[in-house]
């Protein structure tokens, strides 16, 4: 999973950035960060751990600017995770640069061998290693070129936000696999998340879908830019609908949970079953569940508790 | 709320009372504790925190002996909080003793006021520290003498599990206002505690609940003693069943779930409403909404969602 | 060892507490708490750890008025640390009362028992407990009384500071067994402590040691009170000058590093030795290392490093 | 400052870099970091914080081998600390390199600027990329040719320790600018370390120092092998007499402690001071204090105490 967020033209961006991860907690909770921009410099907070215990009042003193992008990390078995975090920020020849990446890249590995050939160094196991590299290393002019050139070379799913110190771009593959959409913040800002959920709690008002093969550039003083990158061929990762995203978010004009309900119903129409009683593994199979009843006009019960404690380590077991 | 637990006569008792709260942390988050008897002392570790924060494998080293008692403690506000933590210790004249209570006493402050008119001093601000003061203060010659003495001076909810250094009381007031249950382990011996959930995760089986008014006396080598000390007058608390239980508990005979899906059915038919869709309020209101959408034959539908990063600290609000 | 202080009149007496403790963080680490009383109540908080772990701003919010107390608690391995940390705080017939104790009751069983006799409780290990039983148990009208009549009971070690909601109680024992001085505020409040270096951190003037034997009532507009309840019969621990004091404060008239020195030219004269080179033990060795060796007229030289993050745990050892 | 350890050919190679790291805490305090070689890959784990904060039990079992190399980080205001932490791991084309790095290098930003102009990107702000990037750029067939290439282009104060896979490079810089020695474990095995104190902690035998210009390679089934790279112009820097190092440390032949006194002496020749008394400012002050009294013939005392708890975070200030 992983969740992105970007803010754009407001001179609280961090603190919009870090309520937005709060309310996509749920999409990531290894490692989290934010990166802001105050037009001369790029300032990053990144660490292991939730949201609320990366980021204090003191976070925000230093995350100056009215550009902010951030990351919530999923747990990955095996990783270094603290060298993991995102955003990944680097120094390269037009100044100072960040990135957020929500995806993976099915020719990664190609890719970074090519670039190690070549004599590139990677610090982490990240992909979006090999974007900051793929950017640095093209011999275009500007950034926004730099950018579509690495867009050439990568292949997979990705959303990704983008930070120089002055401008912001947001880029989604053309499959649209991960979801993200555009809101306009109360200020006149902008924001772009991986989920719409986000823009409830930092009152965005809920704009459009960001497009498959799209790119946005935002840019101090102009409307955000739109260009189709590349002709988009919708094909959305199942699996948001299914389980990953919040049941109140909106991605790509669908409803989750009423998508959730309806692939219930659909479920029971396929492969009805002769049951008495249907009972939701929560949290995310209820809407499921419920529509899965529903539909065979069965009884529906919460039959199973989920213990919000869990996910705290237990000791050891009992010998027995 | 509050939760208790003793468990009686296996060898890992500290570490099966230590997973019984694990299972009843919904009930209190404030503090735990757990003491331990091992024949010739009692071991003592409580403080401010979740069960998991708390206790680690080093405490099951210390926590020695086949006779263990617990406590989670529920957050009022403007306790002193690491005073307030369960089990109360105390030496006295017959030697060890060690307390935990849920419950309210309706006569605390004319107790408390009588015993400190004759000397005595009180550390905290918990009704179990009153208890404590009229075992010790009895001049019955028994431990069990003193602790129905001290009964007879007592009034309102409660549900004790007292320990000494060889033997453990529990007690469930006539009314049966908190829950108490009654449960074996595959060892042998004995696990009593406020919900049955925690039996589940222990391995124990349920035996029945603790009668309204009654005593068991725990000692080794015998069966557990059963005393009617009350008349029963069974008036339970409501709110067990519509809100602080889990809905895999079964108090005094009736399934929690299934209970709050009869009390929805009920109040559809005392009080029907006009609509076209129940929306409850998770994770509790689920059941009754449930029950109450169902007697009304319209829509239930999940409409709210609960973040389960709550409860951790939030960052001041935005500036807007 | 441990450390006291009191702080009355002054309305950051909290604070001031604060800083005196953190001035004798030498003496104890184990616990650490402050109780202050506004005139209608008395706050306490206290823990395991350092002081700068134990207090944030947070505290001083809580810990309001003008009187404050305060203790160190030095580690004694096989205690319940949190439950015996100080002050300790009760409720007894005449309001509320908070006491802080250094020293040790040779007499502390004997009056434990035959207060348990008569159906007291004891919570903890500490005979500060005892203290507050013995208060809350006489006859007396008036808690100054009470206090007398408690010191008559107990033998031993002792420099007590005694707060009640509005009061101040400060007592040294007849053989001044533990050090103890008064000091002057800038804000015109009075602060007494364990040793007169924690009056150089808090800006206030050193006015003479509380005597052996002395009792020091303070009370709102009025001068300190004071009355010789035991004839004194000085015998001071000479550990306080050896080992346990911080060389620069000052014992009963005598600096601490000047009386190492001269026990130490002492030692020489008592003992000489025929060496070559004396080497201290640091930091409490280094005076009288130098005193040993300057009056012997040999060479002194720094052998011995102190490694300032020892005291943090380390690992088990290495497998050889 | 920053010290580093460099440990090869002993199977608990982790756990003695970790205690000759505690060893030389003096050195740095911000962050800390081992990583290790197996043979197949290296382990790394690198964090803010104290060796005692950052290691656990379970941090050994992570970082396997026979070879592990280690970094103590000195804090400088400004950084981004979780990134600048040491050692830098990276895939590069020979496979996997761990770098710990103690020193300046001069040249760093005009190297810097040359590499982000040929593409590379700068991650974090420390010379340690620098010297990664250059091993990564070199067209030379082995790491060990890579090294001396990278060796050409870099100029200032270094001690470097490189860890491939299955070797271990060590080298000083001409000057001898930093301090760092060779000794030999009790198992075979070899150790590496800024300060000779560190080997006492781990039981090791002082070999001689490593010499300014030269490298050591460390390669299993052999003797180390010694290259005099560069002709040596032994410059040390003067402070690491004066103040970084621990008095019982040996730096190029001289005890720190004796060179200290010979500083003070020096100075008194120099610089005669017409005073009654001489004081040292504690710890790294004591030593030349007491060879400028001694000198001078009059009296030394230790007037400065030294607070072992501050360090910690103090509150605000009192009000006055």
């Amino acid at each position: 999973m992983c969740a992105v967020v970007g803010v754009f033209g407001d001179r609280e961006a961090s603190k919009i950035a870090y309520y937005a991860l709060f309310s996509m907690q749920h999409r990531g909770q290894e490692a989290t960060g934010i990166s802001s921009a105050d037009g001369a410099r790029i300032h990053l907070i990144k660490d292991r751990g939730l949201v609320t215990d990366v980021f204090d009042e003191e976070s925000f003193r230093k995350l100056k600017g009215s550009c902010a992008i951030g990351h919530n990390r999923y747990s990955t078995a095996g990783d270094d995770s603290i060298l993991d975090a995102q955003p990944v920020f680097a120094r390269y020849k037009l100044g100072e640069i960040s990135v957020a990446h929500n995806g993976n890249l099915v020719n990664k590995y190609e890719v970074r061998n090519q670039l190690i050939k070549n004599g590139a160094i990677f610090q982490t196991g990240m992909d979006t290693e090999n974007i900051v590299h793929l950017i640095a290393k093209s011999q275009e002019d500007s950034l926004e070129a730099r950018i579509k050139d690495m867009l050439t070379k990568i292949e997979g799913a990705y959303c990704l936000i983008i930070q120089s110190r002055s401008k912001m771009f947001v880029i989604r593959d053309r499959f649209g696999i991960r979801p993200l959409s555009l809101g306009k913040l109360k200020s006149g800002g902008w924001i772009v998340a991986s989920e719409t959920s986000a823009f409830d709690l930092v009152g965005a008002e809920f704009i459009r879908d960001v497009r498959a093969g799209e790119m946005l550039i935002f840019e101090s003083g102009r409307e955000p830019k739109s260009q189709q990158i590349f002709e988009p061929d919708y094909r959305p990762c199942a699996f948001e609908y299914i389980y990953f995203a919040r049941p109140d978010s909106i991605i790509d004009g669908k409803n989750v949970y009423v998508k959730r309900l309806e692939m219930g119903r659909e479920l029971a129409k396929e492969s009805p079953a002769d049951v008495d009683l249907v009972i939701p593994v929560p949290d995310s199979g209820v809407a499921a569940a419920r529509g899965f009843a529903d539909e065979l006009g069965v009884a529906f019960e919460m039959g199973i508790v989920r213990n919000h404690y869990v996910g705290r380590p237990l000791l050891s077991q009992l010998s027995r």
